[in-house]
């Protein structure tokens, strides 16, 4: 067995990544989104990193899934108090991450670097790696105008109507050596990107330049899982980000966004009707059960998507 | 009545700060010590500023009089859990005055502003002022070489022998305008150095260059409350660090660190024996009860102080 590269971001991501580390442990890497990342009260707030840490250690809160179980909200309740900002609301426990990430970037620490010594002491054994070191900040254009995706979504709740996104800072984004590492290792069996926004938590990871290339470099097959399930999303706003953009909002669409770069795409079994309409496309299609309601249906999918993966090179062997 | 100026640090001060604070309310104004500040992960913590603010807005924890009350620890847990430093221990709440303070300082904002924009949303209708917007450090010096004040207490219990102090920074120090204003307000009725730590608690305020001159600058009775009773300090390490700079932990000792900055001195009921002692020395004395054990306490003591002050004001026309 080789090594798995897991794109993640969202809880849905986290949840197909835990399920992926279940079963491959160490070789395991989840490739994670840093476009949503933010600053508040001077503090770095990497969501989409934080909630693939909480996950894999197993303390995440099972129902919001991107906070650690037990929060609180005492910190917050003081800062009001004092005259503080009182909108984006962060718990006690969610925000010693930002605060520890921020003091160890300011002494020098990358921030891959300050990631595996979070995964260190948490006994996460998967190498959890951000996209790049360098800032890439999400922008949702909008009526009026760009709007942080943060902002976008912690404080307006998505309602501006999306005519596009773009990634600032991500021409300048280098990918870190580890990231590089494990995309260009011999042993690369898969590259799975997990079930979460195409826009905003996959997209950012695919315009880092060179990315794409990396991901296709070694031949591994690439396989997405859709976010969309009877053409809504899960969780969070694709769905409604899909048609704001002129698309339907459907796992088809999801798997266009893709093109190009993958070789499979698993659907649900409640959208089965339009996997001849995929396989039309030359896309290869998995139906399976992509909704992950317990830590069994993780596993499951992530089983059935490593198959899937397994199939198409051996199809491919077979065919050369 | 005119206004009344209280120097303070550590809790006992801010005792009788509260204590003047129900008799004069918007007239008084604490001048606080910024020695004991310290940065720690990346945030500025300014204990005796915030034991100041916790106390008159009566949200102090009774027990411990420095955080406030139902602190919790959760964060601090987190952050032990991702690696952090797991030597001082803060609380979910105690941390949201460091949090926005550094951040509206980042912004923009001087010390002094944002403890008015904490008290403006506390209710606090005192001025509390910090002694100095520019950062002061008081170090104990050691047989180890010069240790920063927070560390020598948080971290090594106040256990190495401390052979002097150093104030570091406060010769460039500078006096806010809000602190001159108060000082040199005509009204000026008392300067009341409440019973706190004369070496690292009242001394860096003295030090600020030119704080002294302000202080007798209108002529008001300048009062100090001793924090030593029975030769011990009520709470702290005043007894101790005494002892090992070669003095005599006693009332007396601490009357002495403020001659000829002080008019009158109030010592305790229990050392009620030395009272001719400092009078010979050329200070009025006053006996009182020092210990405030409770919220009467506190107002008996402040009574106490403000009426020991008018008296000798008074004495002082009838002599000129």
């Amino acid at each position: 067995m080789g090594t798995v590269v897991a794109l993640t971001g969202q809880v849905g991501g986290a949840k197909l990544v835990d399920g992926l580390y279940r079963l491959r442990g160490r070789d395991l890497a989840a490739l994670v989104n840093t476009g949503d990342d933010y600053e508040f009260l001077g503090l770095l707030f990497s969501p989409d990193l934080d909630t693939v840490l909480y996950t894999l250690a197993g303390i995440a809160n099972p129902a919001s899934g991107w906070e650690p179980t037990g929060e609180s909200r005492a910190l917050h309740a003081m800062l009001k108090l004092l005259g503080g900002p009182d909108r984006v609301v962060v718990g006690d426990k969610s925000l010693a991450a930002p605060l520890l990430r921020t003091a160890l970037l300011a002494e020098g620490s990358s921030l891959t670097e300050v990631t595996r010594h979070f995964c260190r002491h948490l006994g996460i054994e998967a190498k959890v790696l951000p996209m790049t070191d360098d800032p890439v900040r999400t922008h949702v254009l909008t009526d009026d105008g760009a709007i942080a995706f943060h902002e976008y979504f912690n404080e307006l709740g998505c309602e501006p109507v999306a005519q596009g996104l773009q990634y600032a800072g991500v021409d300048q984004a280098m990918i870190p050596q580890e990231v590089a590492d494990v995309l260009d290792d011999p042993d690369l069996e898969a590259v799975v990107i997990c079930p979460a926004n195409p826009y905003h938590s996959i997209r950012p990871i695919l315009e880092v330049p060179g990315m794409r290339e990396l991901i296709r470099k070694r031949g591994a097959p690439v396989i997405a899982v859709t976010p969309i399930v009877g053409g809504k999303a899960l969780k969070g706003s694709a769905g409604k980000m899909m048609r704001e953009l002129g698309h339907e909002a459907s796992a088809r669409r999801v798997a266009l966004e893709y093109l190009r770069l993958i070789d499979g795409f698993v659907i649900d079994t409640e959208d089965a009707a339009s996997a001849e309409d995929l396989r039309a496309s030359g896309i290869e299609v998995l139906i399976a059960n992509t909704v992950m309601r317990t830590a069994e249906d993780r596993n499951a999918l992530a089983r059935a998507v490593l198959a899937f993966a397994q199939a198409i090179r051996a199809r491919r062997l077979q065919e050369a």
